[in-house]
Parts: C-alpha cells; sequence; structure tokens
C-alpha cells in the first residue's frame, strides 16, 4: 500500500486519557493483537498531559478494558498485550513537549518505524497537534509511512471544516488522511455495498422505475445525556446527518463503484453529494424532544433541533423525483436504524381483493441495528381465503453468524488504517459537500422560510410534523428493524 | 357464473365405494360443510356396484373420514353433514341404473337443482358415465346448471385425450368441465401466482435477461407402493410430467394474465405450452430405481421409467435460450417439490474475494412442500473477513400462518367447482399440448436416439446421468425444501 512501511510500527494517540481511548481504541487494539491482526512490532504510545507513568497509563485502561470486553477479557491476553503499551506526557499544543514525546518515539523503534497517529482528543486540538507534527518533520515519510486518523465531527460548518482540512493538508496528503465515522465500520453498513453489487437481482430495481421512495431512520432512545455543552451548539443535523445520514444515503443511491477501494467509493459517494437537491424549507422538519430546554446546559431560549427529518432528492439519472425521506433524533421510541426502500405498487391488479383492499408495495429493509439484518416485506396468499396479506422474507445476521460476533467498528477501521485503507474513511470532499447541504438547512432554520420549532414527546416517533411530511405525499413513515424486541 | 343456478345442489359421486371418496371426497365436503362453504340445501349422493343401504354408505365413509381429520373430527358437525348423504346403488356403464338413479335423485330434489357429477372412478368408465348421462338429458341445463368434475389422467397419450374429450364434449362444453388436478389446488401453487404477481419487484428480473435458469423438483421418496397395475403401464412421464411438473412449468413462466380467471389464466398457460421446444433426446434421462424390476405386477423387462429428468427450453421472447430443467422420481432421498429461479451472476465483480472464490448467483426457491415457503439465497460479507458467503433470507407460511391450517387441495377445488370457477382447473387445449410434448418424448425412448435406460440407487437423488445434464451445462441440481427436516 504505501511505500517504505517499515518493520515495526508506532500509534501514538494524543488525548489517550480520555473515554475514547478507554472506551474504544485500547479495546479494539487489544481485540486486534488477540486476533493476530497487528503488526508484529508494534507500539502504542498514549499522549497526554496528565502525570502518568507508562503503568499508570496501563493502569487506567486496564479496567475500562475488562468492563467493555466482559468475558471475552484474558489476563494472558493483556499480560502480553500491556507490553507493547507506553505512556508519554505532553501538551497537546506545545511543540516543545511533542519534540520530547519524539525523542522517547525514537529511542522506542530504534530505527525506522511506520507510524499512526491518532486524534482522540477535543476538536479545537486537531490543528495544533497537526501543526506540530509538521513543524517537527514527523509527518515526512523517510523511515516509514505517517498516517493520520481524525475522529469527527469534522468541523462545525463548510468553513471550519475547510479550515481543518487546510491545516490537514499542509502536514499530509489525502491518502495519509483517516477521517474515521465509526458508523461506517459497522459491519452491516459495509454490508449494504455487498448487499447491492454482490447480488445481481437488486440492481435492476434500484432506480426511479422501480422504487418509490427511500426512508432512512436513525432513532436514538437516549436523550442528550447530560452532554448538553456539545449538543446545544452542534445539534440533531450537525450530530447526525452532516455525518451518517448522508453517508447512509450515499451507500444506499450510489452507482456501481469500479472497485471496492476508497478511490472508487469516494468518487460514486461523492457524485451523490453532489447530485443532492438543495433542500428547501418546507421539506424539512425540526424539533426538539419535551423539556429539552430544562436540561442542565442548554441555553433557555436555546432553538438547537434535537430530531430533523428532511425530503432530500437527488438529482441524476437514476433517482430523478424518487424522495429520500431522512429522520433522526434523540429521546425516541426506541434505538433503530433502517434504510427502507420501497417500491412501487404492481402495476396492475388481476386479483380479486376485498372491497376496500389495496395491494401493498414490496419494502426492502435493511436494518442496521439493532437487530441486524435484512427484511423484504412482500405479499401472499392468505390461506382458505383469496384474501392477500404482507409477510416478510427475513435474514438475521445473528441466524447466520451465531458464533462470530460482530467486531466493534473501531476494530475494523483501525485494522484498516494501519493496512492504509481508506474505503471506509470519509474524504474530504465527501466532508465538504455534505457540509454545504447542511449548512444551507441550518442557515435556511435561521432565515424567514424557516419551519417552526416544534417538540415532541420524548418516547415517541418525533412530532406530528413529520408524519405529515410523508402523509402529504401519501405515504407513512416505516420502521421494521427492532419491532420483534418492543 | 351460470344461468339457471337453483336453490338447491346435488353433488353425485360416481365409484363412490373407492378410496377417492372415502380418503379425500368426503373429507374435503365434511369440512366444507363445517365451514359453511357448501350451499345450504345440499345432497351428496354415492353411486357404485356395491349393493349399499344409505346407512351402509355412511358408515363406510365414517371411519375413514375421522382417520383422515383427526381432533379435528367433531360428532356433532357429523350428525348433520351425515343427513346430506345418500347412496344409490348401480353399474356406471349400464344406462338403465343411471335412470333408476334418476329417479332417486329427482325425488331428493323435488324440483329444479344444481348438478355437479363427479368421475371418482377408474378412467376406462368416464366415457360410458358420460354417454350414460347425455343419453338421459342430464347434462342438460334445464332446472340448474350441470358441471362434470374428471378426475387425472386425462388419457394415456394425446390419441386417448382427444378421445375423451370428443366424449365428454358432446355432453358438455368445456366451462361445464372440470378436470381436476389436486396439485393446482395446494395454497403453495396458488401462490406462485400471487408471488410472481401480487408483488412489483419480482417480475422485473423474470426473464432471460437475468435468470439463468430454472429448476423444477418433484421428488417422491416412496417407491410405487404395490401400484405396479396402475404405473407399470404410466411411468413417470404421464403419472408426474404430463400434468404436474408441465403445469408448475407454465405458472412459473407465463406471461401477466389480464385477471385471475380461468380464461385468462388458460390463454397464457396455453401459451407456454404452444411455446415450448419438443424435447431433443439428448435432453432426456430416464431410470428406474433399482429392484424396481423385482416389485410384484411389473413386467421382467418392463421399461417404464420412474424417474426423468429433461432439460426444456420455451421459444418466446421472455424465455429463449433459458434452460429450465424438470425432474422428477420414486424412491428418491426425500419428498420435495420445488421450483428454483436461478438468476445470472453479477456482471462485475468488485470486491477483492479470497482467492479460488467465486460469487454465486442468487436462487429464489418456492417450496411446494413440505415446509411451504420461499427461499431467497443471497451472497453477504462474512463478519470480520471480506470473505463472502450465502445465506438465505427466509419465509415459511406455518410462520405466518401459525393458527390456519392450510386445507386439503380437494377442499379448495371441490368448492370452486360448485362456485363455476375453473381457473385452477386444467382445459382441454393444455391437456392436449401437454400430451403432444409427453408423446414425443415417450415415442423417442422407443426409438433409436433414445438415451439409455439406467438405474439409481433408492434413496438418493436419482442417476447420475441426471447430475451429469446439468453438469455438461456448468450447474447443479439443487434442493432447498425440507433442507432442515434432514
Amino acid at each position: 500500500m504505501s511505500h517504505g512501511a517499515a518493520d515495526s510500527t508506532t500509534i501514538v494517540i494524543y488525548g489517550a486519557s480520555g473515554d475514547l481511548t478507554r472506551r474504544k481504541l485500547i479495546p479494539a487494539l487489544y481485540s486486534l493483537y488477540e486476533r493476530g491482526k497487528l503488526p508484529e512490532s508494534i507500539n502504542i504510545v498514549g499522549y497526554a498531559r496528565r502525570p502518568y507513568s507508562h503503568d499508570d497509563f496501563k493502569n487506567e485502561v486496564h479496567g475500562p478494558l475488562q468492563d467493555v470486553l466482559k468475558d471475552k477479557y484474558k489476563p494472558e491476553v493483556w499480560e502480553k498485550f500491556s507490553q507493547h503499551l507506553y505512556y508519554v506526557r505532553g501538551d497537546l499544543s506545545t511543540k516543545a513537549d511533542h519534540e520530547e514525546a519524539e525523542h522517547f518515539l525514537s529511542s522506542l523503534e530504534n530505527g525506522g518505524s511506520n507510524r499512526l497517529y491518532y486524534l482522540a482528543t477535543a476538536p479545537e486540538y486537531y490543528a495544533p497537534v497537526v501543526e506540530c507534527l509538521r513543524d517537527l518533520h514527523l509527518n515526512v515519510e523517510d523511515t516509514g509511512w505517517r498516517r493520520i486518523v481524525v475522529e469527527k465531527p469534522f468541523g462545525r460548518d463548510l468553513k471550519t471544516a475547510t479550515d481543518l482540512d487546510e491545516v490537514l493538508h499542509t502536514a499530509f496528503n489525502e491518502t495519509q488522511i483517516f477521517r474515521i465515522d465509526h458508523f461506517l465500520g459497522k459491519e452491516t453498513v459495509q454490508n449494504i455495498l455487498f448487499f447491492r453489487f454482490a447480488n445481481a437481482i437488486f440492481e435492476p430495481l434500484w432506480n426511479r422505475n422501480y422504487v418509490d421512495h427511500v426512508q432512512i431512520t436513525a432513532a436514538e432512545s437516549v436523550d442528550i445525556e447530560g452532554r448538553a455543552g456539545y449538543y446545544d451548539k452542534a445539534g440533531v443535523l450537525r450530530d447526525m446527518f452532516q455525518n451518517h445520514m448522508l453517508q447512509l444515503l450515499c451507500l444506499v443511491t450510489m452507482e456501481p463503484p469500479l472497485a471496492f477501494n476508497a478511490e472508487s467509493l469516494r468518487l460514486e459517494k461523492t457524485k451523490v453529494l453532489r447530485a443532492l437537491r438543495p433542500a428547501q424549507m418546507g421539506n424539512t422538519v425540526r424539533a426538539q424532544y419535551e423539556g429539552y430546554l430544562d436540561e442542565p446546559g442548554v441555553a433557555p431560549n436555546s432553538q438547537t433541533p434535537t430530531y430533523a427529518a428532511l425530503k432530500l432528492y437527488i438529482d441524476n439519472w437514476r433517482w430523478q423525483d424518487v424522495p429520500f425521506y431522512v429522520r433522526s433524533g434523540k429521546a425516541l421510541e426506541r434505538k433503530s436504524s433502517e434504510i427502507s426502500v420501497q417500491f412501487r405498487r404492481p402495476p396492475h391488479l388481476l386479483f380479486d381483493l376485498p372491497k376496500g383492499k389495496k395491494l401493498k408495495p414490496n419494502v426492502l429493509a435493511l436494518c442496521i441495528q439493532p437487530d441486524e439484518g435484512i427484511h423484504l416485506r412482500f405479499e401472499t396468499k392468505t390461506p382458505v381465503s383469496s384474501d392477500i396479506q404482507s409477510v416478510d422474507m427475513e435474514f438475521k445476521y445473528t441466524d447466520s453468524f451465531r458464533d462470530v460476533s460482530l467486531p466493534d467498528a473501531y476494530e475494523r477501521l483501525l485494522q484498516d488504517a494501519l493496512l492504509g485503507d481508506n474505503s471506509l474513511f470519509i474524504s474530504d470532499r465527501e466532508i465538504n459537500l455534505s457540509w454545504k447541504l447542511i449548512d444551507n438547512i441550518i442557515e435556511g432554520w435561521a432565515g424567514p422560510q424557516a419551519p417552526p420549532l416544534v417538540t415532541y414527546e420524548r418516547g415517541s416517533w418525533g412530532p406530528k410534523e413529520s408524519d405529515l411530511l410523508l402523509e402529504d405525499d401519501g405515504r407513512v413513515w416505516r420502521i421494521r428493524c427492532g419491532q420483534n424486541q418492543k
């Protein structure tokens, strides 16, 4: 993948004392280590401000690791894995600290090594860290490759995202940058592409001739969980739409890529994002759950939406005039992420149905969580009578892969980053095009055409305005996934 | 449906002392009665040679009814139902006997009545009974409708079938004739049409552009069960192909009919049968199970096949060049009837698969028995690895219709006959076109180009020659249904 790959690899985690490191990165690295998927000669170095020793750091991550892994934790694996863990104290924006850290890293590496820099810090430190790395020439691929992993959010609008990209690009080229959205690392998200392109029978139906509309839902049952500091500034569009929702939309609608690689995937996703028609305000719904304004830390007159529903259109040959209804929100009835493709009705009804009964359209539901699987709703004859009834053809991942526990998204993505495969990471162009669309809506919501900011009951499926968005088109929101768990 | 329908209806069963009457007709009529689906004023009259009284006849059918219905039998329903049962003694070919029976029927009906004549006799009595009915003008629709139900076999070749039709048509027109093949009364067979035409997503794929080939299997695990007298003269082509197999082929391949009625369905099925290319001998396999020649009653040098496999082609716009592999036989591994539509492989492979691994094509399996349901095989990503794996999306009738016991095919068909709906009955043209195809093969098998008559192991899936029929085309037989029961 990369020129001049060295024999050993160092992962430097900036912001190593944070939650992400403890709950996600260390457990993912542990699992990769256990499965033999880490390079043989590996150093994992935490970098943060706290004055830890190596052992302090190991102790600090050991407990959370056991919590996360539960009975998959094995002391003998930890024993070996933890020998690869190190810690360096340093301030994120202080060049001298980075320089000092580099002394330690060099001594550790004892010659050439690849480097994976992981920005697990708050977003405001992304630029300072990158600048330090650049100024110290730690971005130079002399003794091995250099890659940087950036956590979302990638800016909070087009302007800040482009600013961040500019800094990143002063030090790294686009193939060295791994913008991570753990959502894309989920097996079921990757499976959207396998489903579409490893099978010959769906693609012929996957266009305006056969698809009536598509719904994408990412519902969370939790509220903002005390994270008003972040959330009240972000809101649901930045938190969920700019990244997850638009990425899902891309995966479902893009043309078949030439190959399953970063270049081809990014090209096709970018084409979708470019074809997305700017949302009309009348096709947007924004809402807050009841009581949001009373959450500690939320501004008393906050206009931040915790729920949004959009009707989007893709202006291209394949999707012209097919509406994409996209919604996400907090404090909803249950956690559920689902893409549901609703097909047109049969063109001609040749059966005598009971009076007033209409044929229902076929629906293909891709369940991302929970109950990962695929459901195909089709019509069948009701036995005895000549009535008709909708039934589901079902596939659940857990039925077919009972003995395989789906790996955490971070595992897959860290492994890909180590292999230099950006397929499941997001490019600068995607980020920017997504922000363009989202900025446009956020601006509209501050303007005279804005839809009213409405409220919805906690534990509901959102405000009635969201239902009306579909009802006005003669359609209804549909949720299939996790239905059996209710 | 019919002009001059009377208030009361009489069903006359010719051959009422036979197994069909006891095991199928009476139980079906009982169930229809219980469900309130028989006309209110109904007489069911058995006609046979045995010198029974009405009560003898009731007693004769009472035991088998209980055997068949098991815990669905209800004494209080029998009590009422049996009041509608009568018996007339008579010889099937003796006009005087029919005349005498008519006196009884008239007295019973006390005025106008509809009549459903049911030929539950051996085939050689079909013509004599029809001639008696005709000569006595019992076919004339004066005081109500007159319909006749004919059991298969409908002749034993084109000649005898046309002869039978000729006789039938001297007395009844085609809309009065109900040629019954219980196979078509099965819910799952009817569901083929619902599946295809009540859903919009299958029809676009249902043609030579997307379908690689189709397999139709009707496997029986039983051998000829001592019925050499019938079977050794018939053989598998007459027993299974001329009727079931070709009907299934029609249902799977026909164009969308204008409506779900006899006229439209027959038109479309006839078009398929007319488009069927005469089978080349090289595309046929014939075989006997080991030990067939030792069965009591089988001619020592019998050439009768108990197994056949055919490769058929339909010369029309939709199916040109798509092979239809059709097989049926006795003493096979298990009872299973299934239609499996195998689609083409994806045109372009964009995933890096493990070396030597090929994408498998999608397969849609319609399971007729056992385990009635629908299976869609598709490819999915194997978790963790980037390997690919075939999985099944599944629908089982029993899961969705747990509380509904699928009614016996005879129930549905008797009900339809009483309603005058021939949709699920076979027309003379279908019969004749089917015989033409089958006669052609039977003649070929007696000629110089005949494939060798081979043997196969009991409990196997047939001879290796049958496998080669597909292997030579790079394909394999596939059986999905009932797999879980093995």
